[in-house]
């Protein structure tokens, strides 16, 4: 017998090549030898030690895009097939996990491990979605409870998650009237590339957890709609693939972890690069992952019931998948870093996660080309000020920013009008993350869906306010009074003069 | 077979008269061509074709006054009477929508259509409200899911909508002690008009959703408690009718959204002018329709069983009564148009919907006789400042505005005292809305109702306030200091010296 | 047939005396003629008129003391003993209100009329009762929903009667550490009278709903517990009874409605005078009562099944119990009278209801020996300023009046700790109203055990304080920084220029 | 007949000793007479009197560590083994506590009071815990009724108690990037002593009742971890157990309570001493105990069912056991006593329970080695400001204090960027209590597990903050505006200018 969980119940003694010194597992009816691999798999090894000895074909698929085991292992780590059955016991009897197999054959445990649960949830149909909410709406009952935790989750308590959209709306305008609002425009340069509305995608990982089109339903849906997707690093496709996916000409951003084995950045830079990325949105807020709690009891329910108590009871700092794909991440990436990353790529960098003006300013001085305020939706420290208080603390104490380099801002951007408010602060565009991944549920069709509405809703703002261009867009559309007294003054407080012994 | 719902799952090819190249409809056992009509009628087109080539009758007198088609359409338009059965095949076998029809020859979708659905629920008896919020607590068990959700809804995710009354709640008062407080006048001159109160009826549409007797009952019921009705230009009734149900001598205003075909607006200009109205009260913060998204969800819901699946896939910006409604809306109206209307009326005019300091000075400057600070009761943006955060900005920027022109303010007010406050800080009048809508639910009986409860709790304000004349009210009775932090200092922000490239 | 309850259903020709023209009633087997008396009933005709023609006497006992039916009327009014069957036809028949009466030949209307309510629930032990807050719990459940509802109503939207408590609880106290606080006093001289601690019985109308024994049993726990209780003038029990009902030379404090007809205060004021009362509180901030909701809904309820509709009808108002109370009350109560009231009674005079710093000021100029910063605990104007607001308003604008007359308080006060915040901001003592209403659940036992819990939790908060004399509570005990910034400025505003062209 | 409980409803004539004057119990199968001890013991003699004449050894050991009973008591007091059952009639027969006995002989109230109550709760295992409020959420399920009240309770209204752990949710954090954070160190001298961690067990009582292990346990964790225990002194083990517990030289601090009997102290103190105990945290908040609502709320239950009307109707200030405990602290410890604390214990003085800038200053001037910024975990003074404000409050006033002794801090620290914020404003070390005494649940290895969660919790804000020492934490980190305005100016207040004529 071959596939089968580990449970503490269950005798092991008999399961072939599952141990961390022996570990095969079989993908789509191919059977790879992964002992070497899972000392560096992104995901540790444990998430691969739950199928060892076994299938893992259902699981492979949830998170990584086809081919990416061929392209990634050895060929002479291949064994065989499955279908062959030539040099694996029973391996013709490996049940699919996508299939609830009645075999009598194989023993309780095993039958439940495959079973698939089926959820009597139907999506609505897509026309009746009708703003960003809706689709976390419809998501949080459509996608599986992993990929909801894992998309959702925020850090710890979700304060941050929950005050960068609740500040964004605090927010007030101050619409004008009687002006001509017959026509707007909503056009906008970004990086010195074309956008049809001042926002683009944000990108985020794996984004097949919720469809299997993942990132490249996102750039056809960017195609069709003018926007600008910025793919994840942790994309569960290939880059040429994403690429690939879109127009000719169309306009990509990359965001990347630098990867403490600076090689394997320099070769990602040079593909982007040669793939005609656009800009490099380098990640500066997560040198390691945020405490997601969501991910994580999940991740520590898997664990429980497939690794050995020890290993659990070894780890304390959970096990979520946020967290495992944090580990390759470089914890020593400094400012020195940036021109390196210029050079290697020879492309325009803008940092992402700038969360103080004084780093705004450091952007300036070592050469970045845009700044994205952002704290990874809430996802790193919980706690951190939300986006909308650090792009006030850089009107407050460098404004010249905003004219030295371009501005961007994500965190709880869901309306066409907190799209306005950014806009009317300085911001050359909005990241727009967690709703581009629920609108995935319908694939290209609900990434246009998604986008369409943004844009109706921005139009919509707009006239309402009586400017007919974003370029109109400014300060005095705003009455920001209720969160004006939250804007740090930057090092100095008013009540603190005490400095420590020690300081930065 | 003539009445039908259309549905992807019913063959439409038997029905006739039903497309847009071709569209018959009956309204009370009339038919009409209205194929011409379509691209004109202000709904849009698509909830005519709901019932083409069947039986209108019940959708258009939920909505309409009776008399409406024969005013509008041409009479060579007029194909025939269903009575008759002369012109149109199985005329004489459209079943009146509102019986509940058990004949055998209909098929199941059509019957299911016909259906009238029996609420158990009773509205209480009038004498038992004795507040407006009772009217809509009542309201939303009463009315239909329709009319609820056109009358309650507000834009988007209703920010502006709730701050519009909690602002307003958190205003404190200052009871001044022991004086004479016997008696008391709550007259005021508005517009140089008597009103035996500072608040009067606000425009609202679609007056028929409530009660049949709609804008009628409205002005039986001003003219009764001598308050004046300010009439919305969707309204329901003509405006000769509704003036008519008055008394001789009644005051009115007239709201106006201006049309884009300009004629159609001096039309209606020169009739207010004749039927003897006293100002026109011109909408400025609709220039487009809000977002409202329950009303949208309905409209969603009929599009999505009635019109094809192509058409409902191209429109993804909604279909709502509102929406539908502002497309005749000038979106190019000006500042400069001001005195065109004044000239063609003859009459004053109000700018309703001032939303900032600003735009007051400019009121004044264009030689407008008064402003309504108005967001719409939070129905076009969403976000926008509640109206009595633009009260105290008027104070704070140009309070001279208060003594050039005469001030109204709606959004929110609901009780006496709330009016009190609105009379303390300079406004002439308080506009009331949604409550007048919901009291139409008991016609006449519930406009005078909720008109002798809003006097008795002003009057009772007054006295526990130590006032006995509203011409008394005054700044000083108040603690604004709960919201004093909130007040815009107009384009200028403590901590924005940014200014935009480009800008206003 | 004699007993009966009016209702739409049954016809009422058969029933003698019952009309507003001619109207006797039953009470503990006397028939009395009532005509006269409808008019100048305090509580209004419509609540007789329920029972006219009847036996009114469970009616009667709950909000009336023995024995004042015999003082108010005459002689000559006096029909005869229902016993004695004398002139009443069918008088012998007439149930008794507290009895479940199987009488066959009653019929069903009225036999529901004199069904008693049996309801399940226990009061728990009083000692199991360890704080305010659990008194007011228990009588939600334990009081008749009429007690309930005129007890625990307030004005319109509760807003002044929450932030009352609110605004008390936010004040965050400053601990002082190590110093010697074995022994504690917290006795107070209050208008020169002792008192064992700082605080007194608020008055509060009509303590018979809570108890029968009412008014008696504030008495004889407050001279238990060697405090002052102020009696209402809307008490239930004779002034003489309750001031009987304590030991001698016991001090009371009288609280005064002015009517209308002086000569009327003029003889309270004469008896209490001579009964030994200390001190006069003229109610100022009532001169009509605000409006209580859920009074007015139980009042509005009765008037629907017991008055005829046209009365009902014409009464737009609501008819609760504070309503009906307060029609006696003089609306032209002016600060000169303050002299008259003194003069008449020989008393001091304190103002209760005072709410703002410029009549703080005016109370000092006009004389009086005390003002108490009240808003009848949230009863009247709902919106005004809450008492603890009106105090720091007074700090801030004319803090000298702290020295020239003694300020009392009232309004959310319910803990020891409460108290203290009050004593540190300078007032002489603190009123408890509602809660002591609800200890008379328990009658005098009720009242001795809510002023232990009450004097034990302002020791302890003195001792946690640092603080071993009431003398010693100074606003440096307190944070007052997160209420500080809603302290008006008086008359002036910030944003606020404007005067209204006719003014105060 | 010997076991029992006290009943109204049982006769209590043929129980032998059991009443005040002669009360005899039984405890591990041991009777003592405790008649003399009765009024000695610190819980006070209702909860012992509860099982006069029977056997208490579930009570007792609940509370008590073995052997303590045979230290206190003199042998004299020694009756004799039930076993033996030779003095006490039907000794034989008592019934093990833990035993549901079925012996017919047992009356029926006798035989409730020995049921053990069967709670089909499991805690749910260790590892999937992965947060202090983790534990919190398990211990409401797990813990016993009285010990749950006993732990989460807080004073009257949990005002501080909630406001300790929001204001410091309140204060934002400001993340610097790129930064080397590969490795990050948190250790910190506390008071000159090694400890792998800023922060440390905040002393609390009666240990024993969340695990036998008690106290013990938390020594072994301590020791596991290399974190510092702060003992109270009134731990449920004999103060040597607990040291004897850890590792040779680990360092332990010990919390005192002054008994008023300063004798018994001073024996303490030298204990300590001998034992190498390393600082002495002297309690100051709580010459009293506050009034723990939910702690009172079941000892009212326990006392209604078990002791005389008569005492329960005398005792109106509620019975908790933490007012019991309270009863032996000094109310007249004054600044002059520390100087005696230091010289008879040799050991450093830390002050727990400073709450104001004016205290802290105070304590440096008599020499005290650090204060505890602390309100007794809301538990004393409801109402009293939250600990992160008092912190706030000396940077303001009186910074230099920083300098001059080491701040510790807890109420609310639950999270380790909690912590990272008390670091960043000056303070040593952070005091964690309640989730300690939750993590006993799973005796040492809950204290190990928690100790390395809060630990990476720290670590992981740092490094996301871009520090890599504690020492390198700095106000600047932080964005403290959403609660600047709460800070005190100390004795002085904006709005305030009144002194009261008595003053401290």
């Amino acid at each position: 017998m071959w596939h089968h969980i580990r449970s503490p119940f269950s005798s092991q003694s008999e399961i072939k090549h599952s141990t961390e010194q022996d570990c095969w597992i079989a993908v789509s009816s191919k059977v790879w030898d992964v002992t070497d691999f899972l000392s560096i798999h992104l995901g540790g090894p444990a998430v691969i030690l739950k199928y060892a000895g076994g299938d893992a074909t259902e699981a492979y698929e949830e998170i990584h895009a086809p081919g990416i085991l061929e392209e990634t292992l050895d060929q002479s780590k291949f064994i065989g097939n499955l279908a062959a059955s030539i040099d694996i016991p029973q391996a013709a009897t490996v049940p699919k996990a996508t299939e609830n197999v009645q075999n009598e054959e194989i023993p309780e445990p095993i039958r439940e491990s495959v079973k698939v649960e089926t959820t009597p949830y139907q999506k609505p149909p897509l026309f009746t979605l009708i703003s960003a909410p809706d689709f976390t709406a419809v998501a949080e009952q459509a996608l599986t409870p992993k990929a909801w935790a894992f998309y959702s989750s925020a850090a710890t308590d979700l304060i941050t998650h929950r005050l960068n959209k609740a500040l964004v709306r605090r927010i007030m305008m101050r619409p004008r009237i009687l002006r001509n609002v017959k026509s707007v425009s909503i056009k906008r340069k970004v990086l010195g590339h074309d956008s049809s509305a001042p926002f683009f995608i944000s990108p985020a990982a794996m984004a097949r957890l919720a469809h299997k089109d993942g990132e490249l339903a996102l750039a056809r849906g960017a195609s069709k709609e003018g926007i600008i997707q910025c793919i994840s690093s942790n994309a569960s496709y290939p880059l040429g693939s994403i690429v690939g996916a879109g127009h000719k000409g169309q306009s990509f951003f990359l965001q990347l972890y630098v990867n403490s084995e600076r090689e394997k950045t320099a070769e990602l830079l040079r593909k982007a690069r040669d793939l005609g990325i656009k800009a490099i949105f380098v990640t500066v807020d997560a040198p390691v992952a945020g405490k997601r709690e969501a991910d994580e009891r999940l991740a520590a329910e898997n664990v429980a019931s497939a690794v050995s108590g020890a290993v659990a009871g070894n780890d304390k700092k959970g096990g979520g998948m946020g967290r495992l794909m944090a580990q390759y991440v470089d914890k020593e990436l400094v400012w020195e870093d940036i021109s390196w990353i210029k050079q290697v790529s020879g492309l325009p960098v803008v940092l992402k996660g700038v969360q103080s003006a004084a780093d705004a300013q450091l952007a300036v001085k070592y050469g970045c080309k845009g700044i994205m305020v952002s704290n990874h939706g809430g996802r790193t420290l919980d706690g951190a000020q939300p986006s909308i208080l650090v792009l006030l603390e850089i009107h407050q104490i460098c404004p010249e920013v905003l004219d030295k380099l371009e501005v961007f801002v994500d965190g709880g951007f869901e309306r066409g009008s907190d799209i306005l408010k950014a806009l009317a602060l300085g911001a050359t565009a909005v990241g727009v993350g967690r709703p581009y991944l629920y609108s995935l549920m319908y694939s290209t069709d609900g990434v246009e869906h998604l986008t369409q509405i943004l844009k109706d809703e921005l139009e919509t703002a707009m006239k309402l306010c009586g400017i007919t261009s974003i370029d109109e867009a400014h300060p005095g559309l705003l009455n920001t009074r209720d969160i004006d007294h939250l804007v740090s003054n930057g090092d100095t407080h008013p009540h603190i003069k005490w400095k420590p012994r020690s300081r930065l």
